[in-house]
């Protein structure tokens, strides 16, 4: 089994699933978001407070590939990893239904960080998350 | 220029915005399904009606390239093309902001035909999009 | 203090507050239908179940005072206390923000119950909350 | 019939609807605003550039009657009327469905006027509306 570097259980809200029964496809989009914003939270980081220094974390790709649907009620984790790529951080974010543990979706985010608006070389990226890149060395 | 088969104009709303003052990136995922739909309509096909008739086109996989985010009262288009790959549907639907045609997003979404839940070889594509598959031969 | 028949606490998502830098109106919507169909689902009812069974439960009016917005992760509280009223059941969801319980908005929803689209007495109302409107009366 | 100030009109996104198969509730709120936006815009007037100015027209209270609800690829117009009260702006929003011009929603909503946080009379009202105002006295 893959060892993730944070995780966060949540449950499918009704409204957030569309006439097919199942949680709208963007949707996910909106987990994956606020389980990275909670990861950041966990170390005792902000992204509005980020964002108010100046510092945007910008996703500039993501892949989400859709497995099996979650629907009204469903209880699920949104599992996390990472690594430095270049001035890139590329984030593996996969979601489980906890019946069964069965994965629903698999993502990848590419996450860039721009300073007043101008792209970083990422030196932010190894100051939140050292703690994590160097025990995964 | 690349020719796309089907294009939509839409304006951002303010709502669809967070807190960066950008479109929210989930938000493109609901812009490129609405076009999709949309261009089903065109082709007097409504995706609830198939639903009810228990054929669901899903989309087992997405890919979008965020370049340039868009803003409140932005005009936009979403433009369209697609082929046939095996059971598949890959639609390419990108997203120009019309404020000086500049690409905001650059997307890749892969569709399946379920009936009645089980996996069909994307007949229903054929049917759907023939004229179109046929110009493009 | 008002005593509430059913408390549930959440947490403000970052995807949910727009370009003011707080959560956007429509969001307390969603709050407080989630809040109702946990309450729901606490008594061992779905809202999808019932829907599939031809009962649908809709809200005909809704009226929202907002009071104190609420912002980034912020942690809040929607409590419940509801009555009968002729067909209709009127529920009170008032939305309470954790850092010194302050009242974020005050809220109160007249909900309908349909069977096969047409309007009831609201019999299930009474099957639904038996106990509450007994210990209350 | 009622004259209106101002009209819109939209299309009810499949995204939209829930798992009712009409339009979410909270989505009628989030039309309305999109709508006053559009007023204000037409106007020569932006939202987010009040905003940036340190003037914030926020929402104090909102009610919506729902009448008939709206389903995916509705066409639809959102009509405003709107008057002075005090501090307050009431604005007066119906929304309609175009097929055989049913009422679906209406609703009222009060609006006040922050400058830097600070509660004011209202007097940007008078200035942006001055035009309607005469008209109507």
């Amino acid at each position: 089994m893959e060892k993730y570097m944070y995780s966060i259980g949540m449950k499918v809200r009704d409204y957030e699933c569309d006439i097919q029964g199942v949680v709208n496809n963007a949707n996910y989009q909106h987990y994956m978001e606020h389980a990275r914003h909670e990861f950041l939270e966990s170390l005792g980081v902000s992204f509005s407070a980020l964002h108010e220094q100046g510092l945007d974390l910008m996703v500039s790709k993501i892949t989400i590939e859709y497995k099996r649907p979650l629907r009204g009620s469903d209880m699920f984790e949104v599992r996390i990893n990472m690594e430095r790529k270049g001035a890139k951080l590329i984030i593996r974010q996969d979601i489980y239904n906890l019946d069964g543990d069965v994965l629903a979706t698999k993502g990848e985010v590419e996450v860039i960080c721009l300073d007043n608006g101008r792209l970083t070389r990422g030196e932010l990226f190894d100051k939140l998350f050292k703690d994590y890149f160097t025990k995964n060395a």
